[in-house]
């Protein structure tokens, strides 16, 4: 495994992958031990599906969208919120499994979300690259019928793993006083906020970006061309709609 | 930092912590390493609350129902969804921002939860102990009053973090094929279901634990005495309209 002492500040996503096959015992390996990262009440609220049959890959990266770590990856990883195999195992036993609301949602997506990131990370530290897909929410329901999912269970985190073809690009993040803050929520100004922005709009990747998408400014790429209002309110809608048919709403 | 090679399969969560000082450096470079997780486009859309204050943790144990992790922590983090600071950038820079909404919000989940995990595992890794505090989306109006979180922010993750005065317990999981399958979610049957939760059942600490809440069996424990419907079915009315109140929700 890699030296932690380095790994974490200098990981990258890696998005193009080599032929190189990723065997199944080292995909279970990494899975077992990631299991031990923390579960609410350890009802352990998730199931992974690994995709490796390459008719199933492709149309699970239809619903990624076709990004090139979908279809390029030999193995896809969906973790769904799962409260359908511990409601099961409740009813069997003649408990009353009152999980099929909001909070038990959210309690199974922290469990299935830190899991993710834990696979990732064991992942990583033996040399695989990984690339979170974080279309996963905005296709769930083309991806929970490609996977069969039942009742209670949604998928929340997907993860794209392989041997590495590139080291992954360089990426900026704010300055850390952006994200943590002391005590409370702090009351920026608006000259705070921007200044807290400027060395991300200013990195020579971003505004090449910017460039390239014909718009005056980083945020107005975020915000009309990538994440636009008219693509996050409809999928917001079918989301909620999902969220219902699957049981975890009313 | 520890070997990573043992670290992953034999962590633990601890819960009761030693009067060591945990220095804001050592924190603040756990933070600094943890936000090169991976990020939703990398918006970074979460914030860190670090509580230190003596009667702020004491105020924020209380949203977290009192358990000894909460009360004996030197540190407690908060880690937020955070669509503010993000659109509040927007907005100074003349861009529609559309994130407002469902979808946008469990990007944020996904992205606080995930760093929530990697902060867990570095502390970890550099020898602290510590508990993820399940109980913030329980009790999150409480907690956002207290942290005084704006709109388009909620709490989703949150850490108590000490040097350990405890090995903390070892927990069972379930067998490997309770969670990780292959290409689609399995048609168990009654028998299979059973079969996978049977070591669970079985685990020394577990039949104690249906005998001192005078249950029939664990299931029971978990749905009607840990769990129950009467919990979770109010607390997911009150976290509903705290993401309206939020405006994640209309």
């Amino acid at each position: 495994m890699l030296d932690s002492a380095n790994y974490f500040q200098s990981r990258r996503t890696v998005r193009r992958f080599s032929d190189r096959e990723v065997s199944p015992a080292l995909i279970e390996s990494i899975i077992a031990r990631a299991v031990k990262a923390p579960t609410c009440g350890n009802m352990q609220l998730y199931t992974v599906i690994v995709t490796r049959d390459e008719a199933r890959r492709k149309a699970l990266a239809t619903a990624h969208f076709n990004q090139p770590a979908a279809t390029g990856a030999p193995v896809l990883l969906t973790i769904c919120a799962d409260f359908n195999r511990f409601t099961r195992w409740c009813e069997l036993r003649g408990a009353d499994a009152g999980f099929d609301n909001f909070l038990s949602f959210t309690s199974a997506v922290a469990d299935a979300t830190a899991l993710t990131q834990q696979i990732g990370t064991i992942a990583e530290m033996e040399g695989l690259g990984t690339c979170w897909l974080g279309t996963v929410t905005f296709n769930a329901p083309a991806i929970s019928g490609l996977l069969k999912l039942p009742r209670l269970t949604v998928p929340v985190g997907a993860l794209a793993i392989g041997w590495p073809s590139e080291e992954g690009e360089e990426t900026e993040r704010l300055p850390l006083k952006a994200v943590m803050v002391e005590e409370e929520y702090p009351a920026w100004s608006d000259d705070e906020v921007l200044a807290l922005f400027k060395s991300k709009e200013e990195y020579p990747a971003n505004a090449k970006y910017v460039e390239e998408n014909d718009k005056d400014n980083l945020a107005q790429v975020f915000a009309e061309v990538r994440y636009p209002r008219t693509m996050n309110e409809p999928l917001s809608e079918t989301f909620l709609d999902y969220l219902r048919q699957q049981g975890f709403l009313k």
